[in-house]
């Protein structure tokens, strides 16, 4: 048997049939475009191209799973609110229903590439595990169990709109000092934006083509490569404000690993090395208990997908 | 059938007979004194001596459940740590059991407390809580599903160990800025007494009879009662920082209810009211969602005992 994943994005709806050893056999792409109605059509019919190019019944396939952006209500099939796609109150399984006769289910992005990553990827074989998505925003899917943990009411595991400093960094979210407004690439890349101007001298500049609009996720570590020591610092700042909210999740969770992932991640040991030093002495009781361990994401877009395919009441 | 649910403290061990309404039918306390071997005697005879009293035959009982300070092993039925009784890798539940041969267990007093008040206290009939008690420290228990959640390994749940503001005040458990340094009873006399040394004339002085020693958590709100601007400034930041870390608990888990213990909470709506304005433009998406309700623990020393009683694995 078969089961469907989807990765709903802002601008490409990714699917993938996923086969019981987990593995993505054959996936396609379409644009995301025009308003919802159209939007779940477009995905009803990948599907079914997808599997009709792998020439597979849909009476193969146990469900369908789509990982959303935005604020879902999994109990309900709801996509509540959705910034990305402009989304409101959207019935997307019923709607889906309409047209592929298939048992479906919603969750947060989020959810689903952690989901992705316990049951294929960097958390294989855990129970517990959680992820932190470190792109533009920051994103959280907490596995209990070794389930998607979706919280007593819809809202949880907003990881990203946890705060970190109170009264600290303003948040796109209206509240200050989100652990988002320190970990996120965006916050990363407003830090290192703000030493390359304080100092022009900065390698900062020079890993930017002197092109203060080419500093992106990537920059700060490319000029600590190569000594710079305002980026060394950037990094280290960088590395505290993740460390101590990681160290919060342990002493909240005391998962098995705490998985990241996103753009900021390619950096690997670069992060996981001093992050897991920096932790060691923050996770309550660490000489006595259990330290989580930090991993990177191993599936990148597939996580997603992967877990989607998997959700199930 | 009866259940028995033990409150393991550092001065005394409470010990009470629990029914199937969840009712305590019967109580009784002994000193806390000598070595772990000794502690767990004088628990098992004031066991035993309850049940006698009260005509209930150990055929009777289910089990017995203990909440115990510190570090607990919940899997393995031992106390790692516990500062207040100073006992180290203690097989609390192998050692009862050479005395009274019922299936026992062991969690951490915090959880205990929680899921005795969502049993048969404030939280009675829902599914998911947290409760935070707010004493010389502050404790965490966290209840979803209808069950105690005790992580993914020993050390999870340790809410008061959640950094609140990288770099703020010192926290005794070694970090800077944690939940405790903020929320707990000892934090928020210690911010009284900044304000009454600073200002001779503030009426917390009067309210502690001009003797600093005697300012204790209640001092500032009796001062706040006959006006005293310093105490509400007090009172408002306490708010502020409790606020702040309900909000992130309710952004993590969104439970049905956090329940509020320990000695600050008889201020009841003068905390709740306050509290709850607070939290609602800080809860992520609450105009589309469920916000969390805050409530008062209404059990006092009761909860551990009943919540210890229905542990089970």
């Amino acid at each position: 048997m078969y089961r469907v994943g989807v990765d709903l994005g802002g601008t490409t709806i990714k699917v993938g049939i996923v086969d019981g050893d987990k593995k993505i056999i054959a996936k396609n792409a379409v644009k995301t475009s025009g308003d919802y109605v159209n939007v779940i059509k477009d995905m009803a019919n990948a599907i079914k191209d997808l599997l009709a190019e792998n020439s597979i019944e849909i009476s193969k396939c146990v469900s369908i799973g789509i990982g959303s952006p935005g604020l879902i209500d999994f109990k309900n099939n709801l996509v509540l609110y959705s910034c990305n796609l402009d989304w409101h109150d959207v019935r997307l399984v019923e709607e889906l229903q309409k047209h592929i006769d298939l048992p479906a289910f919603v969750s947060n992005d989020a959810n689903c590439a952690a989901y992705g990553e316990v049951l294929a990827g960097a958390a294989r074989g855990c129970e517990n595990a959680i992820m932190i998505t470190l792109g533009t925003g920051v994103g959280g899917g907490i596995i209990l169990d070794g389930k998607v943990f979706e919280g007593g009411h819809v809202g949880a595991t907003e990881l990203g709109h946890v705060v970190l400093v109170v009264d600290g960094e303003d948040c796109a979210c209206g509240r200050k000092g989100c652990f988002e407004a320190y970990s996120s690439a965006t916050a990363l890349i407003r830090e290192t934006k703000k030493v390359a101007k304080a100092n022009p001298n900065s390698l900062i500049n020079k890993c930017a083509n002197n092109n203060f609009d080419e500093i992106n996720g990537k920059t700060v570590f490319d000029a600590a490569e190569l000594g710079d020591l305002d980026a060394k610092n950037v990094i280290n700042n960088y590395i505290k404000y993740l460390g101590e909210a990681i160290a919060n999740l342990a002493n909240t969770f005391r998962p098995d690993k705490i998985i990241l992932g996103g753009g900021v991640c390619n950096q690997g040991e670069k992060l996981t090395k001093p992050l897991t030093e920096y932790i060691l002495p923050r996770v309550h009781a660490s000489d006595k208990s259990f330290v989580s361990e930090i991993v990177i994401a191993e599936l990148g877009n597939d996580a997603g997908i992967i877990g989607a395919a998997f959700l199930e009441n």
